[in-house]
């Protein structure tokens, strides 16, 4: 502690060198120990614009597959959070405990007289380079100076997919090829395999502002496709698009109470402006019903008014404090939400479950993802409403549900505290009509789930339908004895290839970079999840054809050029199809009918969701979620840690019902079954 | 005093009685006074709820021409402002002075013992609706009950309007028109006139948040057209869209000085998350450069991940405390803010001028708005950027100029700010290079230069292109006498035309609403801004035809059946046509070369902007600016107080020249001219 005080001291006050600073970071790992051994934690501190592939780490510590350490671990060492871990952490009765790799750069930087900044999540300080050199040797830790670029991931990654590509090597070296990209299986450490795939395949990026992510175009052009499939459909229902600002006032937010409970602790308050306190805080929407609903009310004059169907596509926050994760939840995130007021419930309720089946069409028809519909129980409807309808998802890698999107029908709920309400039509006499509401929302979650039901250790999958690049064009097979004649063949060939392609209407794109190889190109192109790649060499040019590879299951095509256009459309459309039908056998054979509590635990332990005869109480919904919480103690310890609660919670009241036997009981309590419940542990 | 504070002590504090307050509104209008008289002014206390028309206040306060009074008479008289006027600003020193006029249903409510809910911008209070009936009593005051439904504006309107249908009458009635819509003449109070078309049209609401305002259905869906028209464009040059999140961390935000100087003072701070503060505060996005270039530096690792262009459709945040404005000032707004890295300056010099193209083509090609496209002069660029090319526009009502949307040339400032660079291609041992940039925007206040330049007094007039109902459809001729066959022939047969022309492409609707004439349509469509009307009557049924009217002159046309699709697509692009060349002729004509400055604030005071040569000097241009504003003195003080500055600003250098004559000097001082600048007051 000392030793952090006076590198407290150390720290630089003049801004001037501070703005020139070369941004670091600092990152632990843990390699794979024996059970009883007690693990030695790697620290890594390099430049924040070097890459720290783990094979590099691995090589230099000499360690075994070494992973981010998670907050346990750092704590035991380090005293602090992953989060809040830094070289301040570093004494003298850490040496011998754990190695220190430090950048080459950082080294180089020191040789320079360089400024270094140093940054948690919640600090930054600079500091000459020199003197974090010092400090480390004072520390008495072993250090390696490491040179992470020596064996570039883009070589290491060509040489694997190089003997990946040539058909005699396919063996048992695939794991080699995950250098480039994913390191971390999908089955064993899904979480960190999930947070790898969303990022290098530049679907999204962690940002400065903790929870928030950036959309890179990869993921965008998912959602944009979403957008104009869903845009269709509801204009056909009616519903126009309209933009409600993102701001509301504490007094209209605060207006329905059960509602507003459920988003208090979540509201992100604006209090000042430029240098101005604001008289009134103003919140940004968690969603727009208190935004929305004083303008309805306003708008309804007559029942000729009615209905109202407006939908917004916007991004609202909510300031989670649990743990974010990428796509299912974040601070801020986009979503369309639809918010419609009808003259009576039956318009209402049709319309409620004409928007679940688009929102099941967006999953199965678009992401190739299933979902099963059904109806939120009491606990789990929206707060506020009458009741919600759902489409709920599967992850088979975890066993875990997924809520899709959901269809609410408000009832008069709000258009009574709002005071929306018509003349009766059949007189003035009779009795005002307060108007009959629905709310219903799609978030980019639908992204997330996607990647996690398709994706592989080789990286992104992606369905053909939003896929922004469909097909890539790759010329192969020129070798040190190819004619330039042979050459200028070959890539014309490929060219020609994406052009027809394109004016066929698939998104292809060609690659054509001199200074990659092909197995370089493969990997880089499987890694971002296009569906289809199109090799074209010396030996399909004179064969007047193309090979074809899927990018879900490796399996390969030869298309006659002649037929180009019409069998690539019609692959795609196969890949489309066999995705959605593999996920839908997983999610079939994995939802289980469980009559009986004795098996519903284990059922639930082998990565199961659970169709479960049900009385449709709420406290007995309660008792099934914590049973089936205890029962989880020390049995998978290790399964993820960012689960928000290990018990089965009821997912949804499906619409498809198993026929229910004579006199059934539920599945936990006495009481009568009054139908099957979906139950799982979800996100 | 006395009274306004007995009036304080009768506040509810039960909150469970304030749930159910109505709300109301005070509004305070002035009546037409002859110049020299004292005006009586109008105070309307209502049911929120209830419409408070302009006839009816007239007719039952007998006065003329009631308008919203302007803050200074409120000052006067109530010692407040508009925003803060409540009935507790009423004393007995009053009476005689104003008149009241108490909605009946306020009167109801207090027979009811109901509660009110009294709100200005910043307070409000609940009380009994008896004690503010007996508050007003006590003041003394004039106070008229009055019904405002009395005097339905539909029945109003349809009466009007169907004078004006029927060819015989019309003459010089066209003014009790108004009285559906537009109570304010373009010409004569263009500020209120374009309050009233954007509401009245429902493009657009005020909202509870100032600054704040609703885009309703009709203003989004040509926000989703240009986006649409853009996205193609831009796609094609390699642009992709992405989503960065709204947060912005304090430290990244003030990374580039000059350019957080000039946003700094409007920047909306997020300090606190439900109940908890904020360890560092989050600003909301202003513009997303500094958001975006960290990431940018991160991504760009080699010459080969040149150029990046991403592009992002959202809503940015600037708390102006200058008077907003619907879409030409507030203080969250949709835009798109394109921004782009490239390895050279040429590459990203052509891309500049190809991305104002975009923009001259949204405005000329939707919106049948010309524009002069130029580049801004050092005063006028974007902070800490290298030049700022632009599209100007013109608004012949006012004579103002308008910025339609900027491309500006970053050069290497903030690459070198964020640190984005690359290996030179051309070898290691050459100097790195930092990448030049771009950043481009345009936002929704383009739909406010359209409203303002093609609509009239009968409310808004839309291009077709951007329509969201291009042609309505209204059966007519149906009188008492009308035979039930005859009367479902003609129903009939507007649908069939209706549908037709949906097959056809056209966006079209038909109104068979049987509750109103169709005088009262026509007025409703008419101050909707659908550009054709296309009535079908019994002479039509029995000609095999439909009259087509339209919008914005009134033109008709006889269309036969046969020939319906193909001709209503015509008209619909002459109108498109029409609006251009009408508005371009406009522009060019009050567009005027001036060469001395003895001529440049007569010419200018005709609502012109001016052409001037200049000789390049940022204080010759103040001084110009300064100049104009002095002598404005007077001259034509009611124009608009909200105009931001009465002096002529530069608002660009036209890329289109007049040929500079041998030696002719600049129109303010004595230096040479250098080009023509283009000046004018401006919003």
């Amino acid at each position: 502690m000392a030793l952090a005080q006076s590198l407290a001291t150390l720290s630089l006050a003049n801004s001037a060198e501070n703005d020139k600073a070369l941004q670091t970071k600092t990152l632990v790992f843990k390699p794979k120990t024996a059970k009883t051994a007690t693990p030695v934690p790697v620290l890594v501190l390099a430049l924040q614009s070097t890459s720290t592939p783990g094979a590099v780490i691995a090589k230099s510590a000499n360690v075994k597959e070494p992973r981010l350490a998670k907050d346990d671990l750092v704590q035991e060492f380090f005293k602090t959070s992953t989060k809040e871990v830094s070289i301040a952490n570093l004494d003298k009765g850490l040496a011998g405990k754990i190695k220190i790799l430090l950048d080459s750069n950082v080294q180089e930087a020191a040789e320079n007289d360089a400024v270094l900044k140093l940054s948690t999540e919640t600090a930054s300080t600079c500091l000459p380079a020199k003197a974090v050199l010092q400090f480390l040797e004072a520390t008495g830790i072993e250090t390696i100076v490491t040179d992470f670029s020596a064996e570039p991931a883009a070589t290491a990654a060509a040489a694997a997919a190089e003997k990946k590509a040539a058909p005699q090597k396919v063996d048992g070296k695939i794991d080699d090829a995950k250098l480039i990209g994913i390191t971390v299986d999908k089955e064993k450490d899904f979480s960190n395999w999930y947070v790898q795939v969303v990022v290098k395949s530049e679907m999204l990026d962690y940002y400065d502002v903790s929870g928030c992510y950036i959309l890179r175009p990869n993921s965008y052009a998912v959602w944009e496709t979403i957008q104009d499939y869903f845009n269709v459909r509801i204009k056909s229902l009616g519903v126009q698009n309209a933009y409600f600002p993102m701001f509301v006032s504490q007094r209209v937010l605060e207006k329905e109470k059960d509602h507003i409970e459920g988003f208090a602790p979540e509201v992100a308050w604006v209090t000042r402006a430029g240098s101005s306190e604001l008289e009134e805080h103003i919140a940004i929407r968690p969603t727009s019903e208190t935004v929305m609903y004083p303008y309805y009310a306003k708008w309804i004059r007559s029942h000729r008014d009615l209905p109202i169907k407006l939908n917004q596509w916007n991004s609202v926050v909510r300031w989670e404090f649990k743990h974010p994760q990428p796509f299912l939840r974040t601070r801020e995130f986009l979503w369309q939400e639809g918010h419609t007021a009808h003259l009576t419930k039956e318009d209402a309720a049709e319309e409620v479950l004409q928007i679940l089946d688009y929102y099941a069409g967006v999953y199965e028809e678009l992401l190739a993802v299933p979902v099963i519909k059904g109806k939120k129980t009491e606990n789990e409807k929206f707060a506020g409403g009458d009741y919600t309808t759902t489409v709920e998802g599967f992850i088979p890698a975890t066993g875990r549900g997924i809520q899709g999107g959901t269809s609410h029908h408000l009832g008069q709920n709000f258009s009574k505290m709002f005071n929306m309400s018509v003349e009766n039509p059949e007189g003035a006499d009779k009795e005002r009509i307060y108007a009959y509401q629905n709310s219903w929302g799609l978030s980019t979650r639908v992204i997330g789930v996607m990647v996690m039901t398709h994706s592989d250790n080789r990286g992104l999958v992606l369905p053909p339908r939003v896929a922004q690049t469909q097909a890539v064009v790759i010329p192969v097979g020129i070798t040190a004895k190819t004619t330039p004649e042979q050459r200028k063949q070959i890539n014309d060939g490929s060219q020609e290839i994406e052009s027809r392609l394109k004016k066929a209407g698939v998104r292809a794109t060609g690659d054509y970079r001199d200074s990659y190889n092909p197995g370089w190109k493969f990997a880089d192109w499987e890694l971002k999840g296009v569906p289809l790649r199109l090799e074209f060499g010396p030996k399909d040019l004179e064969s007047e054809q193309v090979t074809a590879v899927r990018r879900n299951d490796g399996k390969k095509y030869t298309v006659k050029l002649s037929e180009l256009e019409t069998r690539v459309a019609a692959i795609l459309e196969e890949i489309q199809n066999d995705l959605y039908l593999k996920a839908k056998k997983e999610f079939d054979e994995r939802r289980v009918i469980v009559d009986e509590w004795k098996y519903f635990i284990p059922t639930l332990n082998k990565k199961n969701v659970i169709l479960a005869p049900w009385c449709g109480d709420a406290d007995c919904e309660d008792d099934i979620k914590d049973s089936s919480a205890k029962n989880e103690d020390g049995d998978d310890g290790d399964v993820d840690e960012k689960a928000p609660s290990m018990g089965a919670k009821s997912l949804c009241i499906p619409f498809e019902q198993p026929e229910l036997k004579e006199g059934q009981k539920c599945v936990k309590c006495d009481r009568k079954a009054v139908n099957y419940c979906m139950f799982g542990r979800s996100y």
